[in-house]
């Protein structure tokens, strides 16, 4: 299927089957498709938490506020995090990329204040969510990104400490009545001559 | 070909054949799948330019750094802009929206400073940059993000008022002898222990 065919395909799914499965070896290629994202510099200043375990899903759903039945119903919550100690981040890139994309870190983000570097970090992290929901429309996997989630409370969840939750997106397959289904609640966007502008 | 391997062949071009032009079927394809992308609550808060005009093409080459040959020998480049004013957002969403998102927006985001509304749409853009570089690996097409140019030029020179310019891509086809391709220089990521955590 064309990638555009994909994109008015894919859609929110609000209803998932409990009893729908991911096969494992499709769960272990978005961890490597997520692995594979491009970021500025190469900076891969993220991880990807897949939470399969139901228990765990449970105590998610409770911090997931209209969120908790797609928590519950999915068959994976991925979790998108950043991360959170630049210390560390500075000592990973040191290690890791080479000098010229060090050195363009130093000059145009190390000297911005702290929160405007996250921010930076956020945006990469954005990047690599819209890549796994291209992969989940190829792949034919059912999503919902969610940004309605208790952060702080996910963090406390996972244990997470030099990483924050940023958002989280439900895997799995849809019940094959949700009434989000494109055929059923047509996708609405802006006017393409609002969003595009050409020169 | 899988998404996977889409992602193992996709990568940063670094230099282009200025002869190969993108098909403009393409290019109004590419436009349709980013007014399709998905944002939080549906909001859209962008516009993306598409520039493929020689002088302004040159204009831009000017104000991007190290990327000056890349603008200049590309096809086209596509900036991706984040809506600035906040006012006309929030009209927008109130004529768009449902009344659910938009509450979503009073509730969580119009709260907080200006700094973060505007870095909340910046990891909007940021999403669909990351559904442009998995339709280009996908159609065949190359592509090079660019953060590293001079957001208020380009902004200058695009006459850009109620948007503002946070990164381009430049698309087109390689150079057959560019350095970069990852049969000559293989990618390079974290471990994968690193980036995925599973529960």
């Amino acid at each position: 299927m064309s990638f555009i065919r994909l994109m008015q395909q894919r859609y929110t799914t609000k209803n998932y089957d409990a009893s729908k499965k991911i096969e494992s070896e499709k769960l272990k290629e978005l961890q490597q498709i997520l692995q594979l994202s491009p970021s500025s510099i190469n900076s891969q200043p993220w991880k990807f938490i897949f939470v399969s375990d139901s228990d765990t899903k449970k105590q998610l759903s409770e911090v997931s506020w209209l969120n908790t039945n797609k928590v519950l119903e999915s068959d994976t919550i991925v979790v998108f995090n950043r991360i959170n100690n630049i210390t560390l981040f500075e000592k990973q890139i040191e290690e890791e990329l080479p000098e010229g994309a060090v050195g363009y870190y130093k000059e145009f983000i190390k000297p911005k204040p702290e929160e405007e570097i996250k921010a930076w970090f956020n945006k990469q992290v954005y990047l690599a969510l819209g890549i796994f929901l291209s992969a989940c429309a190829e792949m034919g996997i059912d999503a919902t990104p969610m940004e309605g989630i208790e952060p702080a409370n996910y963090d406390k969840i996972l244990n997470n400490k030099e990483y924050a939750t940023l958002v989280a997106v439900a895997i799995g397959y849809r019940d094959n009545e949700d009434f989000n289904q494109p055929d059923r609640k047509p996708k609405s966007r802006l006017a393409f001559d609002k969003v595009i502008e050409t020169v």
